[in-house]
């Protein structure tokens, strides 16, 4: 095993992604110790079960104040809160990151708090792994979650460089490839290749007649698998990024509608060249992807 | 390996599912020999070389002139000529059935030519297996293709009832579940199981900006597999299937705008409403469907 690059590791939230954190930290001895932060105590109890943590704290103030690095973990909503409470109580030299689905509203509503209470926010350095399930919880927790999957870290343009640094070198020790892009781009991004797939998955399983539900075979198994997500989490993401997921929807109604006036005029013409389209996308995608 | 129930099967169109026909019926022993006629001999080469057809025939009357039953795998266009022109060269007490993704376009057809021609239309028993591949070809064909899959039979009302039965038989001797709708009552769960999906999958793919599709992970890949289909056969089975898919798309815009207007206008009970309704469909379909 490698020597440790961190210290301590303290993960905001134990659940799959972060319990997957614990796991992979400690197996691949990324840290010397991690420290699970959680509000309920059967949470961070069956996270030290399953040894994604080494030591489970209620207090957060606690569980931060040795911390040399924080990965914020809790449901999308509350992710700007526990990066200003943690820059509070973590040491000065400690970095702080998140694995957030979006980006944009975490930032902004850091950077106001920042400007109101004088924390030092460039010590956040936002993060987003492409990597989750429809599951949830720490109970499908792995460690191999992260291997050979995409974290996009977001720079604010204001973060400590060491931190940016610090940053990707912990999802790299984690088996991911790390790029780079705005809060911005990262929301515009996800808007299409994650949140826009979700409520078009999710309404395609909810208009489904109840007496066709026993044919249904593989094509519709796939196309609505992430339609099983969370619904609490997933509200919480299209909250925060209403503008991007609004576009992207004004979008496919736009195309959707003209695929449908062109099936009743028999205009298979058109029909045919978003056929076209789809699959060299989907292709493309297929090959180019994670 | 059991008594065969069939002399000669004959397929017409040796791809993905003809060739899966031929394999199976060959390996548990369903017929004693397999004819496969194509349009193109290095088709039935390949089927040859396969396993999945004893015989490669060009000609079609040579084709059907000893079957006991003939199995139309053309594309959907193309089916209604196939069964009325294996009709008048079947034996009289040969059965016909098909494996096309539409049924009520198919039976209107071959029930228009019999009063013009005075085929006997009563041994054609539609049927459609619930089974198949984003892949074409019988390079992909497998033994297993409709093993515990439903196949959906679709009795004209006219058929013979030994027909009805034989077709039943075969399909379960392939190792599938067998059931029965209207040919209207198929095309209404069709549509909703599997076109309106198709549709959707290929718009969520065309629709994916160049530069987010390095980011694509698993949800993207998944909700959009079924767009990699061969476009044509797709064309064709939108083409079959206009009305159905028609309504299909009515209600599915109709209830994206009202979600994102809901989005837009931070009305997060009516999209909760959804998703909590996708999800439930989700599971549902997951634990009756194939």
């Amino acid at each position: 095993m490698a020597t440790p690059n961190w210290d301590t590791l303290t993960i905001l939230g134990v659940g799959l992604l972060g319990g997957s954190i614990g796991l992979a930290a400690r197996k691949y001895g990324v840290v010397r110790r991690v420290i699970g932060w959680g509000r309920r105590p059967a949470t961070l109890e069956s996270a030290l079960q399953l040894g994604a943590i080494d030591e489970g704290v209620l207090d957060l103030e606690a569980a931060v104040r040795e911390a040399q690095l924080v990965v914020v973990c809790t449901p999308v909503e509350t992710v700007a809160g526990m990066v200003l409470q943690s820059l509070r109580h973590m040491p000065s030299d400690a970095f702080i990151t998140d694995v957030g689905s979006t980006k944009r509203g975490i930032v902004d509503q850091v950077f106001a708090a920042n400007r109101d209470a004088g924390v030092d926010w460039t010590r956040f350095i936002p993060s987003h792994p492409l990597a989750g399930s429809e599951r949830s919880g720490v109970e499908h927790a792995k460690a191999e979650l992260f291997q050979d999957k995409t974290v996009i870290v977001t720079p604010t343009g204001c973060e400590s460089s060491a931190g940016r640094v610090a940053v990707s070198k912990f999802w790299r020790a984690l088996g991911a490839r790390v790029c780079e892009q705005s809060p911005d781009q990262h929301d515009r991004t996800v808007s299409a290749i994650s949140h826009l797939p979700h409520l078009i998955a999710s309404l395609l399983a909810a208009l489904t007649p109840d007496d066709a539900l026993p044919f249904v075979a593989s094509g519709w198994l796939d196309t609505t698998r992430i339609a099983a997500g969370d619904v609490e989490l997933w509200r919480q993401i299209f909250a925060e990024n209403r503008r991007h997921v609004g576009e992207s929807l004004d979008e496919f109604i736009r195309v959707l509608t003209t695929c449908r006036d062109a099936l009743r005029q028999g205009d298979d013409r058109e029909l045919t060249r978003w056929l076209d389209e789809g699959k060299r996308k989907r292709e493309l995608g297929h090959d180019l992807g994670n």
